[in-house]
């Protein structure tokens, strides 16, 4: 028996996210049904992370303890056979034994899409969120330089338990824009229940002239203010999970 | 009554290609049912092509005679509430009242994109093909240079109808790479059935170093050679009708 940590990416439009449910595909219930197709007796994986519905994945990070006679590669394919079209594994290695992907994550990095055009785009809305008209790049940048550091998120989360630590460390937040594509980067320790998703929701009320490019920091310094202002919710489907970072092994898996 | 001009954008994942047919959905299907919600009652809507089952669009166009009171926008606004998420009209405008997206159309421009990565990606393949591994761009390229000019595409694809000329114009081909997609671009006065897609598959096996750089040049020269050269049909999803493009009114429209 022996642990594999495993990168996997998938298309959200068709899951009710991440975790298994009673009812319902999830990306959770489809990978634990490819690994008992070869042989994986355990009850349940283990997650650095749990998307929401509609969200997508380059590289959540998933672990498992199984009984494998053959390399990580031939892993890799023989889950690849097993997975549907949308979710499919990008890597697999061995693991410590006591790998946690949640517990041991250094840094999760996030990007949310968001496409400036008039029209419905059905080449590009699948992965974006369309917004009419153009938000300013200029205050979306301005708005983000508010974000690194280390703050209390409360306004733009709920703790996974309620009562817990709201203070998350953000390490680099920024936008990008190409052609009529806007591209906001995130990473960060960890982040709250929906927060990815009401930063950017925040930040283009503040692109489009709504909110004060301030808001931010206000909302950063006095979380009380957060219910008044951040009631809305950027859609699931311009966001991403890109990456999730671990210490390298001689730091503290060795 | 006035004709209009319409371009269209839809991902071609859940369409049986562009015609309508008998049984099964259709974009000209679904956007003749839309057009019929705001009193349509023509017969058959005109377009610039055809495209296969699965192949994506940008900018096809096609146009119709409607009986409209509003403008242009609010037509397009229209359309746009009444068709399904994965077809959206890009544009409309008036035309002249003998304009035929097909036979008037000057230039259509293709894009293919190509994925070269060891594991399935269920991100980007809806709309690309993945290959491996990679294939030499060097080859890629020296086997486009091959195809601008006025040849007989016979090797590549069939005329529209049995007998009918295989003679076209390309005017420009290339590849591109941008981290481990490749895309081809083409733009020609018109195609054979088939025609990018086939073009693709050769290219793809010379850039894996399986067929020589020259095949293209040869089979242009010879079109005899291609039944036993040209085999294979590029994946539909990695293709999409970027653009078709017309001579402007003062030409021959005015």
């Amino acid at each position: 028996m022996e642990r594999y940590q495993v990168i996997l990416a998938y298309d959200g439009a068709h899951f009710l996210g991440f975790q298994r449910q009673a009812k319902g595909r999830t990306v959770q219930g489809a990978f634990e049904a490819a690994l008992r197709q070869i042989g994986w007796q355990g009850n349940t994986i283990l997650a650095a992370g749990r998307t929401d519905s509609g969200v997508h994945a380059q590289g959540q990070v998933v672990a498992f303890d199984l009984e494998w006679q053959h390399s990580p590669d031939e892993l890799l394919r023989a889950l690849n056979s097993s997975l549907p079209p949308d979710v499919a594994v990008q890597a697999v290695k061995a693991a410590a034994a006591d790998f946690h992907p949640r517990f041991h994550a250094r840094a999760r990095r996030y990007r949310y899409r968001i496409l400036c055009q008039p029209a419905r785009d059905p080449l590009r809305e699948r992965y974006a969120w369309r917004v009419w008209p153009a938000l300013s790049l200029e205050a979306l940048q301005a708005a983000a330089r508010q974000l690194p550091g280390e703050h209390d998120f409360a306004a733009f989360g709920a703790p996974p338990r309620p009562g817990e630590s709201t203070t998350r460390s953000v390490f680099d937040a920024s936008w990008q824009a190409s052609g009529d594509e806007l591209s906001f980067a995130i990473c960060g320790n960890a982040f709250l229940y929906h927060m990815v998703r009401r930063l950017v929701f925040v930040q283009v009320m503040i692109g489009k002239g709504w909110l004060e490019v301030e808001t931010i920091g206000r909302c950063l310094q006095n979380p009380a203010l957060g219910p008044q202002l951040v009631r809305g919710l950027a859609p699931a489907q311009g966001l991403t999970l890109v990456e999730v970072s671990y210490p390298t092994s001689g730091e503290d898996n060795g």
